[in-house]
């Protein structure tokens, strides 16, 4: 992988996880079902592991929530995360049930005596807290103030960090979501300048599986890219294990994990194979080999195929209802076209 | 929209669209189909120019390609640019066929004569060449001198530059498309420090649909945040309808063009209606409004759907079967879940 400059932030721990001080940066999801609903919870929960997600988190709204955490953490070992506003009795409850992780606003989250309990016991079961600030609930105070953009998103995440910090608490972690980009990115890169806690990346409200993860990978790649960023969440209005393959496909892109790659070139006027289905039935196919660090390239064209993916480890290049197939830019062998797939996978399981 | 920092580049021009130079940044895409292929390719024309495609190229491989030219020309006002490899002929029958725009790399073009003939020609009808380098496709010596890297891409790209220096031309555009993200990332970058051509930017064999999205709005989104870049073509393998539908979210996201932004909340525990489908739905029926400049909220929860969308021009929040509509952060009305849409398209209409 890519020596990357990244911005240098003091590490916390979830669970086993470590996030900032240099940590890979880890992927991060939440659960759309009710957290009390055992059954529907569980087996998110397994779906989300699957699909690669390496913390987890979810909302606690009442003490059914809270309660829920105990049975969730026996069956499964990722780090949990509960997301609690307005009641820091529900916050102490969940570090109780064994939560990994807090996801509150302290400015918000009861008097300042409730405060001080819930720092007292987070600080004894070391449990960090993300003061996670979004640009559709920011403080009235603040708004007036500074008006609708960055300054009023980091002053509000500062003011709820100092609130911490004087009761001599320093597990935070902190994030600053907007939906819309310019103020994402302008938020996060001040916090980045202004502190060193390390910072969860993300997009609020992005959108359907499509328009969100064109944001979403915008957003988190630019600020990635800048060394800003320690732990990111593809926030998508559909199933969360889709957000858990997005966020890797931005790291993977971005040389930050290693894991497969699939270079596919766009169909054009010597395109003699139904190259688009052909790729689609390749992507599917793959995902068994998901964490390999592997180039597969599915090309239209004979010709300029293999040439085109020499930095492929493995390919295909179609032809007339026939296609070649390749490693690291030698043809192996001309197959018929239905056999270009099944010879692709041999090619690989046996590498 | 927002100033940018754009780095400041010479123009030229394709047609009536100028390209460099401080112009807004055009949507390019290719035709899938053979150019010859007059009613295949008369459609493809139709259908990209109704997506918002702003430039159409498409492959010259004979002289049939080059002659489908002028009839393409009068079916359609968009400006045309002839891809063309390895044959200077092609490239002068393109020009006299009528073409806006060339897509050749003068270094394998053709002999010295046929490069100066084709210049030649191009100067006389102020022809803009783009010179395209492929991270797949590079030269053999300059692969040997300096590996498979940037200084490869960069080196070929700039010897192709200097034969039309040599011969007096500058109309020139530069493309070094690669499939690996930092590849590519690099390359531009180093191009845009050495010389002001404008960029063509792109990733190649991005991948399908998804994660050629990803991919292309990872790389194309960090280049346009940091200046460079002057037009794009995303590359997917899909209809190229889509690429273009990509690139426009891409450019409206990062505030370089005015259009319709659609915000939707990820479900969570307190989501009690079908928002998934509803936003897909939103998202469809919203097309027919993609010019404007709007930010539409689509958010699973009365609570706090109104206030985390108050961004939004309109919007609506989804409660127990029934939902909100809002405006400008104001609720307007109450309706039942089916009425959620036909309500918000009718103010959007009037507004």
């Amino acid at each position: 992988m890519k020596e990357y400059y990244r911005k240098a932030t003091r590490p916390i721990y979830l669970g086993d996880i470590k996030i900032g001080g240099g940590a890979p940066i880890s992927i991060q999801s939440m659960l759309s079902v009710k957290t009390s609903n055992l059954p529907a919870a569980q087996k998110q929960l397994r779906e989300l592991q699957a699909a690669g997600c390496e913390i987890i988190r979810f909302s606690v709204m009442d003490l059914d929530d809270a309660q829920a955490i105990k049975p969730l953490k026996q069956s499964c070992d990722l780090p949990m995360v509960a997301d609690i506003h307005f009641d820091y009795k529900l916050a102490i409850a969940s570090i109780l049930n064994g939560i990994d992780g807090l996801r509150i606003n302290p400015g918000n989250i009861g008097s300042r005596q409730g405060v001080e309990s819930l720092v007292a016991v987070a600080k004894d079961h070391k449990i960090p807290i993300r003061i996670g600030v979004n640009s559709g609930s920011l403080p009235k105070d603040l708004l007036s103030k500074y008006g609708h953009g960055k300054d009023t998103m980091v002053e509000a995440a500062l003011s709820h960090v100092k609130i911490l910090e004087d009761l001599g608490y320093h597990e935070i972690k902190i994030s600053a979501k907007a939906s819309n980009l310019e103020l994402m990115l302008a938020s996060y890169r001040e916090l980045s300048k202004r502190c060193d806690y390390p910072l969860h990346l993300g997009v609020t409200e992005a959108g359907t599986l499509l328009s969100g993860s064109i944001k979403s990978a915008i957003g988190i790649g630019i600020l990635l890219e800048e060394g800003i960023g320690d732990t990111i969440r593809v926030s998508l209005s559909d199933d969360p294990q889709k957000e858990v393959w997005v966020a890797r496909q931005i790291l993977i892109n971005l040389g930050l994990r290693k894991g497969l790659k699939i270079v596919s070139c766009p169909t054009c006027g010597r395109t003699r194979i139904d190259l688009i289905r052909l790729v689609q039935k390749v992507e599917a196919a793959l995902q068994e080999f998901a964490d390999r660090e592997l180039t597969i390239a599915v090309m239209g064209c004979a010709v300029n195929g293999p040439g085109e993916a020499r930095e492929a480890d493995f390919g295909i290049a179609g032809g007339d209802n026939e296609g070649l197939i390749f490693a690291h830019g030698e043809i192996i062998k001309k197959v018929p076209e239905a056999e270009l797939l099944p010879e692709l996978l041999n090619l690989i399981r046996q590498a």
